[in-house]
């Protein structure tokens, strides 16, 4: 097993024009050590993170180099394990951020928010900010992605290189398929979160440091335009776009792309099939672009 | 338990300015006669919806006076069962609606999609198109609604009322709690379902004439903004609105106003608490506001 | 000509269940008196709105019954002047309302902005707040509409049958278009603006009671589905959605299909033309649904 | 004056990546060549841009470095001249894009829109295509950028660093205003248009090849989120986002800041101003954001 740590600067985009900071095999396991979206600083009630993490959020890890990867080929990422390397999650409400507040995307005139840092507490299997507020330990990697083929996003964007889709299925047990754009597919990861309600909505999960485990496998001559998920009993898309309703025509339609190309569906007959059987939630209602995730279950397709 | 058909003509608005069909008490048992969205009139692959349901899709039931209802009170219903009057159900791909389709709130220049009926056998507790599109009988009411305080609304728009929002959530077992605007309430149900995907995709479920049992009750003096419901497990809000982020953020924040109220929760612990363990989930992507349910499950309050 | 005044309570919904309050004959000239959206209830810095207008914003004056208007017709209204019947014209910032702040349609947590009223003497042909805030007399009609099919619409909501566009188009001099959907049309108007920028940015424009002359004119066998307006340099088609870029969609298709029906373009052709000369502005980005104007000049027709 | 060619490839990015292909001082005139948005490879009905521009479309002249240019600073752009440098203009329909078509981000079912080429003739001050469809000659940059802080954008996005805008207002006799994001600011011009409507309609405005005369200033010690545009008479803000009336929000929020900033209004006085006077129009409903212009003229200032 391969272990991977960021040797100096965490990446702040997701870009080719980084220089690679490990090249892995296909077919090896590897554990990437990663930093939580406030960069591991924010550890009690008063490190505000609009004072601490101002202008940087959300480092990753890498860009891991996957040799044999083209331009063309799809990065099947088996996520196997993620521990936490901390005994404690934190979240915050911090100004500018938020599904239920002002943002820089959808300014208002209004007073902020107020700022507030929340800590759990990890252990027994929960994740624990008081007797009240207490929830199984879930975890997922909110960022997961390959480098686009010319643009550098920002780690806080979730697009059809994956990123920052906050979604919960980029768990332990399930595969994430990402389109390799350059050579190498330059992949990253960060942001883990020991769990996280729908949409994420005030804008930061269980945030965690964490290592995490992961196998690639390359599949090659095999392109795909959106990330997908395959879990033992279920195959997804997600799509990212604003306004919502784009990210859910994106997922859906590629769901129905996904049909055809491999369970040999016709493509009107798909659209009846999600019409009465298909799944759809919400990732993220906070970043950049909103993630949504349509599923159907294998056993119909 | 008393029996309510149809007199005459159905509704196909949500309206204080039609006559009651028939007068309720709260606490009775009543079994409600619906007819589907296609007015019960597509039951073979040549009945295409555009040239037989012209202007008037999605009948209504109703209304139904409920005795002592006055605005300002909250009417719960109780669902209690629904039975298919009949041994098969209807979907179709029709011009003009869809959620991978151009519409008339959404127009393109584009040709529409081909047109056709997809019939479904009910039987063993499954809906069935053929052996590979065979589904699980999971009946819920896609309108269910009280009439709006001025307004006359059009049957196929869901919003604060209730109406047409096609969630699944809507089903035996569950209360749904709707504000009552006028006296007597005027409710109305329809659009009964064998089944649905999240968004209900193409626009139209898996379409049944039913008979639907429920028992009203009413909380007298408590106002709600929202439609609400109640499971055995879970509390949820129904937000309806376009773009669907604001059925989101209507559906996050009236939960939260429900958490606030009745559950003592403060406004911010609760933004914290749906961060880390609220669901979100798309009821319906194609009717003329899209609907958002927000929920979380009981033992977390 | 004929005096139209209210007789007794005004109108909040754009209604087919209403009483006629007149009926009037193609043709004649008609003077409809109307008050402001406040109720003329606001007269100085002390009247709040929020104290004052509470649930019934928007007072119309109607319907009034067009003669021999059958569905399938179009009604063309001549705006032949406004006068303000009063020397004075209000605006107010008031909680929950306003294209820069949260309203129930995009709520959030945060406390609204503070309530205030804005006072402008109208003299001389300019509206003046104070020195610095003095703007031209540019009277328009908030909103003019007839009654749709079977809904009542609140008066606060512009739609496919005109009311509460908000668009400073709706003029004297300008012709208004709009679809008979039930026997006698049932015309309604009020909201008169003394001026309003684009987007009624807070929600209330230079709002005034006044006297509006108009002529009708009844097309017979000539359907339209969205409002139009002609001025005598330009023809202009609303369209009002959320989304705004579905309200955008609409007003450009809308534009090129009376491009083809009535000046003989071809659909791709009128496409590529507006693509290089129309214009497209915002009437109102704060009421229930958002309004844009798509418009070409008769000389590029 | 310097004249500006690009030395090999052209950019399809606004990325501070690059190498910068010549420095230059503020204050000097420089004349910068650019490429239409179709690599100028389309010249006739035939030349279909799905067969010749596959993957690189909108290539840009830069980066161009700023001599003095700091993160913090603004620069100012005066564009002075805009002179075709060949006789003709090209616009297309082409299937994933335009605004009354189904794109990437907005996908349907539908088959797509037909393909087609659309040649003017740039003579006598007028851009003609044939005897109906002759417009007049009204040049401006399509794209006009600094390069953003981490990120590498591609050239088809309008954002906070200006970008694709494809706004009619970046013309000559007006000035830019542009955030300074990296040392040296990185510009980028490209995308001419003999001439546009509001929106873009179909994606392709009257594309040229050109010859654009600048002369850039700085603006030291003064930053600026979004890009600001000054006419001789009006001050405008660009908000570029999704939806379009987050574009809206962005561009009124922040010409309420300019106001505040440099005017010495006060917000809710700026905000009431707007309401009555501000001006708002579509630049683009077809990029990957879409663009909105707020404007006040100097005159209410």
């Amino acid at each position: 097993m391969i272990e991977v740590k960021q040797p100096g600067e965490y990446s702040y985009v997701f870009s080719r024009y980084l220089d690679p900071i490990v090249k892995v095999q296909p077919g090896e396991t590897v554990a990437i050590y990663t930093k939580d979206a406030f960069e591991n600083r924010v550890s009690k009630e008063t490190d505000l993170p609009s004072k601490i993490v101002d202008g940087n959020p959300n480092p990753q890890t890498g860009p891991i180099y996957i040799e044999g990867a083209e331009p063309g080929d799809t990065l099947a990422v088996h996520i196997l394990d993620i521990e936490a390397t901390r005994d404690y999650a934190v979240s915050a409400h911090m100004p500018g951020l938020g599904g239920l507040a002002p943002t820089s995307s959808t300014p208002m005139l209004n007073d902020p928010l107020p700022e507030s840092v929340w800590l759990y507490k990890i252990e027994n299997g929960m994740v624990t900010h008081n007797e009240k507020m207490s929830y199984p330990w879930r975890p997922f990697l909110g960022t997961i992605a390959t480098a686009p083929k010319m643009e550098a996003l920002s780690a806080l964007t979730p697009f059809d290189n994956g990123g920052n889709m906050d979604t919960p299925e980029t768990k332990p047990g399930n595969i994430v398929y990402l389109p390799v754009n350059v050579p190498g597919a330059y992949f990253f990861t960060g942001d883990c979160h020991a769990g996280q309600g729908d949409g994420e909505l005030c804008g930061f999960a269980l945030e965690i440091s964490a290592k995490v485990t992961v196998k690639f496998e390359l599949i090659k001559g095999k392109a795909i335009k959106w990330p997908r998920i395959e879990s033992p009993t279920e195959i997804m898309v997600i799509g990212s776009a604003r306004p919502m309703e784009d990210a859910a025509r994106i997922a859906y339609s590629e769901l129905i792309e996904w049909m055809c190309d491999e369970y040999g569906w016709d493509k009107f007959e798909a659209y009846q099939a999600l019409t009465q059987i298909g799944k759809l939630s919400v990732g993220n209602m906070v970043d950049t672009y909103y993630s949504l995730i349509a599923k159907i279950e294998k056993k119909y397709l």
